[in-house]
């Protein structure tokens, strides 16, 4: 890798955003209906690749069931407002037309109640119910004492999910998280992550993963490159989490999925995280501006309640239509927000390719 | 060529815009009298090397025709509103004022009228009694249901274009277009695109193609690279597409034009896109602020009015003054939208150069 | 290190800002209340990283002795408002509320009145009472004839600070200051700066000086850049101190710290001003800040009343709460101006390191 | 000299311009006050390297004057107002307050006149008789016919300037200007320009003149490089030339002086061009901001007027002071718009240096 001179004895690499590339097409094209957007993880199939982020503004237990039909996957927050209230419709309804400062006021107070590990045997329970994959996520702080109430309640699939998290965690508590064993003997798949270097992901498969997230809290509503200085270009990132993916089928002959997070609105976003290597990817902002995505208008990180330092601000999203014509349009208007789906699949068909692993293939250019 | 490093084992060309580079006078310059910028494809001779959009806000058939006139070329778009209604006219000079979101609206009305086999004969027609060259443009997808009626009305040019065109069109229809022996077999030339890629370009080339266009929807009234996430440098694709034409010439002696295509606006652009290697540009915007032109003061593509996907918008280009004056001045100001070609001409001059051949071999300088 | 072509004949090499930098977590992380902030510089110990500005804007008796209480340390300016008037405090605290240009006509009053020695003497005794460390800055020009003063009073830390120092400076003065034998011969220990390059700081760090600051006035308020075309990027400034710092070790044994200077306003600017190599930070704006700040909302440097050539301007820094949430919270938002500890806790523990001297070899990356 | 890679078999260099980057300080400083900023061309001697700008918002005979007594020297436009109009101040003084649309109007009606060869000689005697420089600026297209009035009138030293202008230029008249013959045959000293480019440069020098100007229109008044795309960054520009000044050096022993022209504004500027390699600078809009200048707080270049293809436009600069405190302060605010002398002489005392000849040496450093 070619490094940069920062000074005399310190480099550094050079990071990209996906903003930073295009796709570049080459002499095959393809019809449209020619291309397959399907994939699978562990035991589970999909038709699109994309997970709505395990946010109170994306996904209800109602919208991960709408994802779900429409061919995705919506995860749940374990530790959001659906596990903390028995009903909290009302009150996030209420947020629409409220100014960013009155929003936080109200999420600082849903966020304040307490963690009730009945609600998410319901919540998981309602997935169930409605013929849905139910996927929920946990923090690595809290997925030793969820961990019987999530294998009772028969969770699909669990992603343990920090901003950024490692196979290694050093603590001073007498019993930390051994992630490696916890994983192991885990019955349901997991995905874990953050994560945005090789070595943090080749240690996180390790840990026997299913799947692992690229991308360290990156999106429209994250502080935390500024406030902590951390991060990293996402198609970097994402490149090198694929290097890491490909060291360890080598060596393990287990095939890792790479979920890029963060910052990807658009079909050409999902296709440029795929070209960069991404299995599928995790969208937050896009779908929180579903007329049923659950933030009234508002995208945010639960993190921006926290009490001492959150790392995120509430943003304003909108409503750009049905969560089905975001997906699968028809486009509203030429600006990208509506059929996502439609535009990966015209991307993938310009450039001639037919399934998402002919995508990871595609030629990258590096614009200014 | 040198290769970024995007991440572990993941490489990416540098792709340049026009708008990054500069031409850097040297030793020598010229009067501006002894400056040809004449041009020839085919049997066809240019005084100016400037092919107006095959879009409905910049030709029309009196633009066409008045383009010609000028030394130009004016291409219809034998899909747009001129062969889908009698007279076009009064509904696009009713556009004039409206806001935006009223224009996209008349031209979805527009657009939803089907293709008349019969007026596509009648405007070649319009074109040919003019004395101008008849030359039209039609989709991939259409080209060869048309092929007849182009042929009976003795079209001069064809222009076979889409956003992406590639010589291998993966299809499941029976009897999906062969680019390749479609154009060996048609008697009348044809210039064939857009593409961005060498590889691309030597195919569409080894069609039999008398040009190819390069540019993928880069124009101002593109969104193609937010919505689908395709698309690279135009410089770079432009000279990138010179070197096939290189490669094309070296193999069969046929030299191949290249016209650069989206986002060229003043003199200054044509003479760096002719720089990095093309034979001429086509302009949209730029032409669409004619007095004359049918747009009414906006600029589209077709594909605004996209029912599924749109990739494009309106926008706003206003009325610089009529044809002549914005191709042959005199400027109305030190904005460039006017004498284009006297800038062009200046340029040239300025560099010292005679012909537009040698201006292909002018010093590049990299800006910020 | 590789050096960019600026002409023939004529290179240079690049330099990066901080804000060009991301830190890279890697494999391990940490909890945060396993994260060691503390540093030595001399005798004098410190919880925190973080030097107050000596500016009028920053640091009063009062907010030095606030800052030190926290664990910091605040260097008072000794040839500012508080040495030159017996109480400063209501002059300044009408400044509230006013426009910059009003601001700007009551500076230029109050540095037009001469430094009293005796107020110097009266100053240092005010932090001492307080159980604070005694730092004051003065400028080379003056430092000689303020020695004596300085000695009497005992001051714990002497600052010789101008925006760029050498070693080795040039005057027509037949008594000139002899940088090397003065630090040499005084019993306080000396922090000097600012400078930028690693010849400048090799021969500060050879005059005796037990620290320098890194940095060429590129804090918020200084025009310096843009008045003298002075600079450098920050990063590069402090890395390559760094290196010099190293040198010197190898050559006598003795450890400069390395402080950097200007525009660090969070603590992610914080984490990578010490990942490029400095042992501790001096911070302007960001403390300025707060409720306590003597500057009433806004921030300057003492330049600003320059008679002749200011090289910076008043900005407004608002009110972002008290010091001790600006440095410990808890947060009042996302945007990084409070809680800024916290924050460089965070970002330690995230990157999984326990103490300053491990940030130092955390893996940057540059970003776009 | 590295090459960027635009396309396959095509590359260009990257052009800088001054304002990316930034002069490095290093291990000695210097009292300003042991600063020299003179230098001399030809028999000519002057106090800063400063020379007003041949444009008619700059230099009047007054302002000319006035800058000889300033230490610098004024240069008179001969095609320009004071030789096309036996008075033009009350005309220019009406500009205050207009619209720019309006001052455009003007400014082609002032200079549809034609240029008056009496006015010349009484403008150069007017300089005279103040006992200033008399340096006047011609076209090359004019020169010829105007020598024998420059001859005859006694001029000091005569610019022959164009936005580009080469020792070759192909014309189809009959009878060309032989720059080469004209400038060896004439016995008054000739600065020619702009030329930006090694080669160019080299030509000219070795026409036998005195100095080059290096720039094309790259002031803030110019829009060449939009409507034209010619163009490259200042700071190569400069330091190609200064090679070529090495060149033509050593293959003749003689010194042409290298004269940066267009876009500098601040005394860091001055500094930055002078380390790139130029002798001495050309200022426009910074001294167009005068109080005495004439273009009454607008600034342009003439070809504004231009019938066919204007390449610039009207600029509002505003007034910042008398010429005396431009130049010599004391600065008005830290903005860099006034005490642009003193700036200058801050900057090579920071960066250690006595004469022009030493910051020619400095190190630069490219920032973002």
């Amino acid at each position: 890798m070619a490094e940069l001179d920062i000074g005399l004895g310190k480099s550094a690499r050079r990071a990209y955003e996906l903003g930073e590339l295009a796709l570049l097409p080459s002499r095959r094209t393809r019809e449209v209906d020619l291309v397959d957007l399907s994939w699978q993880i562990d035991a589970y199939s999909f038709e699109i690749p994309i997970i709505g982020s395990a946010m109170d503004s994306v996904t209800s237990p109602a919208t991960a069931i709408a994802l779900d039909k429409l061919g995705g996957l919506g995860v749940l927050d374990l530790e959001g407002v659906w596990t903390r209230h028995d009903d909290p419709g009302p009150a996030l309804a209420e947020l629409e037309g409220l100014g960013h400062d009155e929003v936080l006021v109200r999420l600082r107070e849903l966020y304040s109640a307490p963690v009730d590990h009945d609600l998410v045997s319901q919540r998981i329970s309602e997935l169930q119910a409605a013929g849905a994959y139910a996927a929920g996520s946990v923090s690595p702080r809290r997925v030793a004492e969820m961990a019987d109430t999530l294998l009772k309640a028969e969770l699909d699939l669990l992603l343990i999910q920090g901003s950024v998290i490692s196979a290694e965690h050093v603590s001073s508590s007498d019993d930390p998280l051994n992630l490696k064993s916890f994983v192991r003997e885990l019955e349901t798949p997991v995905i874990v992550g953050g994560c945005v270097s090789y070595q943090a992901a080749l240690h996180l498969m390790r840990t026997g993963a299913a799947g692992v997230l690229v991308g360290v809290d990156s999106g429209s509503s994250s502080t935390a490159g500024w406030v902590t200085g951390i991060g990293t270009g996402h198609a970097t990132a994402i490149a090198d989490v694929r290097a890491a993916r490909m060291r360890h089928l080598d060596e393990t002959g287990v095939y890792v999925h790479v979920i890029a997070n963060g910052g990807i609105n658009t079909g050409g976003d999902i296709a440029k995280a795929i070209a960069c290597g991404a299995d599928a990817v995790m969208m937050g902002s896009a779908l929180a501006a579903a007329d049923e995505a659950p933030g009234a208008g508002f995208h945010w990180g639960r993190s921006v309640a926290h009490p001492e330092l959150p790392q995120g601000v509430v943003v304003g999203v909108g409503r750009e239509g049905p969560l089905e014509q975001i997906l699968n349009g028809p486009a509203a208007d030429g600006e990208g927000a509506t059929n996502i789906v439609g535009a990966l699949r015209q991307s993938m068909a310009t450039l001639g390719f037919e399934r998402l692993k002919d995508l990871q293939k595609a030629e990258l250019m590096v614009l200014s």
